[in-house]
């Protein structure tokens, strides 16, 4: 393997030259920034044997090194031994940016190479713009891999289906007249073309399995005032697609079209995201366009669910805690037998949910981090790596689901067993922030890194801070990741609207002993109205017991246990109509008042 | 006076004429973008009568029209009627920005005049920018108003005095040598400009007494690796302080050259503000340098404050809540007899103040609001616009001292009699808010925005917000806005550090019934470290009791009452033994336990 690797550099390197770069960078993404890609596009796991699913490739013509973050340092530092590539850790202040490394590395007048279809024309623009203060250019040279990589993966040719008005309650004609909408107020000469592809989805009501957990399809969208172009490779479509396509007035382009075929059409200026890929930017130039980079209309018109979406998510949430009690209600049982493991609580889980019909399969891939386990926020037990549950401490549980009428995304921490002093307290200061946060009322226009700092004001008047964001968008039947909004410590200028999802889920990780978070999804709904402005809440979707065990009750207000009475109560409200009276039995102790 | 107004504005026209500009933009600002100008500089108040403190007119051939907010709204429309002299009232959403309205009223290749003596890099860069759009130009045709007014009052010569070290805590040669170190990592052949008058003032350990309220002085500072040069008039300089500038090897230059002096020197980059004047740039530009625009490295080293800084400001506030308890003890009875208005017990307060030998003066104007005129947020009582207090409501006094060794700032909203039950629950969110945030902690890096929610949550959820921001940065002995940190709603991207102080102003104010807010100055001191980074918390350094009479006590948690009866028992117990046995009675009384 160590010498495949090596061949692969060499090789590379060859065609470098062949082209005249002397640095080629290779990103872990595809033509649409996705967070998850089809195997087609593994070029930099394939040329650097490196499997994490973040990390950049520079190779130039003698060094080689590869970035990736601290989930992956462990991984990373093991699969690169022996090939020739220095790992750079990023994260880590002593590690130079991949620009500033390159400066060093390289000489004025050098030459980047990069593939324009894999690298976002922000990223471009920007390396661009740092290389040239030491007169260092970048050159789109295409994918100097292929042909090189000769059992290469083919594009994904999974079919598109429908997703039914009746679960998406608004018609794709309705959501292009809207973007109809943005066209008119940018630029009447104007088009737009869409490569995020949980956007595309969005805006015609279809579905697609190209990649794992977000039910999306290779494809770009043209829009303007009078042609909505599909650019897609023609085999995902059933005659039923077809016919739904042309019902809509819809086009259909082979996928690659994309960078020649809209040539002909007399709309000059043709809006684009920062997040779409450098080849189309210059591929419009090519046709005679102007390319405007602009930030995509689409994230704040899809993070709006409507009545029906929203009622969609409510049922989804029922769904998936119904499956949650009858996990939760097996899992201290089985767990004291001394068998289980974090993979096979993870498919337990999952065969329960997988009883519905709605079921389309995970959100995302499960986090099952057993003690020491969960203080590794990006945690991923494997086959070969994986703890046993033991009857003492907690089993941190983060897990969702694609049901056709919504998307879930969840987290419990669970007392499998004896708990330490230092276990309670910090699950105790993860609750008080969550309940903060639940409960809060804010005026319309907040942003996320506004209300952030309820979630972490308890744990941080002990020392105590997470690394992560506090809560994300999740799309509706769609990627659990979605913006515009977050809840997090950075700024993020998008507010957090009426009708959008976002999720409350702080943590406390204590390396080396364990790992705390909760999470729910909440939605934003109006509250009151007056002479001050318009207000908002958050009603909270999940439904699911959170484990009382650990709680230290006299660190909770009357207010905070008053809010976690009546959510439990809620709960048992929602979910006993679908539970037998076993489950009800549990449930209704698991829910009782603290 | 209206017929006054009419001429000067026809005259001006002429002179726009002469010099072949189509509008003319007068500001309310001075060279220095200050929040107080000196009376020369207050052409804008000249030229359209309006007094207001912020306001812009701009002129064309054939309009006139004055953007001010909504303090001004009535001033504005009573100053400016009959005068030709539209208002537009910034902040309504069908008002047009100033750059919107040239837009319409003028024509391609028309032509936009403007001092750039009183106009910043900012500003002009920006409409300039906006105006080309429409092929519109923009021109520093200098100050056109030179010559018609005649009377026009001369710069100030008022005299600069030393700020001793023994309060300054750091010399002069140390800062400037802090500056060497800014320029040295930005451009080792750089020199700064420094044109905002509390930074010259805090770097140079000077003060002035050019401007109301603010203790600074008319001046521009050039610093570079060798050099450094005060630009000021040389009739402020006493023997001593010419004495101290030689020492301190400071040269001194006329005020004006600085458009003109540095042209010698060989340093080629010049950092300027995007607050700096227009025609500083340009001044630079044809003395051969190049201006760099960069934020100014000076306000998070003059919010960082030293020991000595720390010590005077506990001083400050020790003396101030002294006279804040004199005068609190005398307001109620004195209220009883029925003569009291907002400007005697405003002056009653100076009184008590001015006993010091320290005090400078007041930091601003003094705000008494009584009433329904407590709900206006600027509310400035003049000696024809009064109310009489009478026994009955709250009244909200907000109002600061310049002290040698500090700054303050307070305000405290009393109960003069009988309160309504919608008083005691708006004051009484208020005070939630307020001791949320004074008992905040944050992680080191965290930004005011993320903390300003604390402030609001309470109040939020009874649908109640308020419009200004929750806090500002004050100076030592400088002014009493100071940046870069801020508490607000929208992000100002500066984190608090320890050192920083900032004020803490919740409020709530019901238009035509009541206005109340209650505000201390925190310091923001370092808390505890671990492994998950470094804290900070706030250190209150306000000494002045808060009227318990208003408050719903069982709106209050245990956790509030205890942080408010802790504060006052260190208002006590600072403050008593400054006072006599019948003051120390009546503050025992005033901060006995809730």
């Amino acid at each position: 393997m160590k010498e495949d690797i090596q061949a692969r550099l060499s090789t590379l390197r060859k065609k470098m030259k062949e082209v005249g770069v002397q640095a080629y960078i290779i990103p872990s993404t595809d033509p649409h920034a996705g967070e998850y890609i089809p195997k087609h596009w593994e070029i930099r796991k394939w040329v650097s044997g490196f499997t994490g699913s973040a990390g950049t490739l520079v190779v130039t013509e003698e060094k080689a090194a590869l970035w990736t973050d601290a989930r992956y340092y462990l991984q990373g530092t093991q699969q690169l031994e022996g090939t020739g590539i220095t790992l750079q850790k990023d994260g880590l202040s002593e590690t130079p940016s991949i620009t500033t490394w390159l400066t060093e590395v390289l000489q004025a007048t050098n030459k980047v190479g990069f593939d324009g279809e894999v690298n976002t024309v922000a990223y471009i623009e920007s390396l661009s713009q740092h290389l040239a203060t030491k007169n260092i250019t970048v050159e789109d040279t295409g994918n100097l891999v292929k042909g090189i990589w000769t059992d290469q993966p083919a594009i994904p040719t999974e079919k598109i289906h429908l997703q039914e008005l009746r679960y998406a309650g608004i018609g794709a004609d309705e959501k292009i007249t809207r973007i109809h909408s943005f066209l008119s107020t940018q630029n009447p000469n104007g088009a737009i073309i869409i490569t995020a592809l949980d956007e595309i989805a969005w805006i015609l009501n279809l579905r697609g399995n190209d990649v794992p957990y977000n039910p999306v399809f290779m494809a770009y969208l043209y829009i303007d005032n009078r042609h909505t172009i599909l650019f897609v490779d023609e085999n995902k479509l059933t005659d039923s697609i077809k016919a739904y396509l042309q019902e809509n007035h819809i086009m259909v382009r082979p996928y690659a079209e994309i960078f020649t075929g809209i040539s002909a059409l007399p709309e000059k200026y043709v809006y684009i995201a920062g997040t779409a890929n450098y080849k189309l930017k210059q591929a419009l130039l090519s046709m005679g366009k102007t390319p405007v980079v602009h930030p995509s209309p689409i994230p704040p018109l899809k993070a709006e669910k409507n009545a029906i979406e929203i009622a969609g998510f409510r049922s989804a949430m029922e769904r998936d805690g119904v499956a949650l009690v009858k996990f939760l209600r097996w899992l201290l049982p089985a767990v004291s037998k001394g068998t289980e493991t974090e993979i096979s609580v993870s498919e337990k889980l999952e065969s329960f949910r997988a009883q519905s019909p709605f079921y389309k399969g995970a959100s995302f891939h499960t986090i099952a981090g057993y003690g020491a386990n969960g203080a590794i926020v990006h945690y991923s037990a494997t086959p070969t790596q994986y703890a046993h549950i033991q009857a003492k401490g907690l089993l941190l549980l983060d897990s969702g689901a694609q049901y056709v009428d919504g998307t879930t995304d969840i987290t419990r921490t669970i007392a499998v067993g004896t708990l330490t002093e230092e276990e309670k307290r910090d699950y105790t200061l993860v609750l008080k922030g969550f309940i903060a946060l639940s409960q809060a009322s804010f005026i319309e226009g907040t942003c996320g890194t506004q209300l952030d700092v309820l979630a972490r004001q308890f744990m941080w008047k002990e020392g105590i801070n997470y690394g992560h964001g506090t809560g994300h968008g999740v799309g509706h039947y769609l990627n659990v990741h979605e913006g515009p909004h977050q809840i997090r410590m950075n700024n993020v200028p998008a507010p957090i609207l009426a009708g959008y999802t976002v999720t409350n889920e702080p943590g406390i990780y204590r390396a080396g002993k364990h790992g705390i978070r909760t999470e729910n999804i909440l939605l934003a709904v109006r509250d009151r109205e007056s002479e001050f402005g318009k207000f908002l809440r958050f009603e909270t979707l999940t439904l699911c017991p959170i484990d009382k065990t650990p709680i230290c009750t006299e660190m909770l207000t009357t207010e905070e246990k008053e809010w976690f009475n009546h959510y439990h109560t809620e709960v048992y409200r929602r979910l006993s109509p679908y539970l037998d009276k076993e489950e009800c039995t549990w449930l209704k102790e698991a829910t009782s008042a603290i």
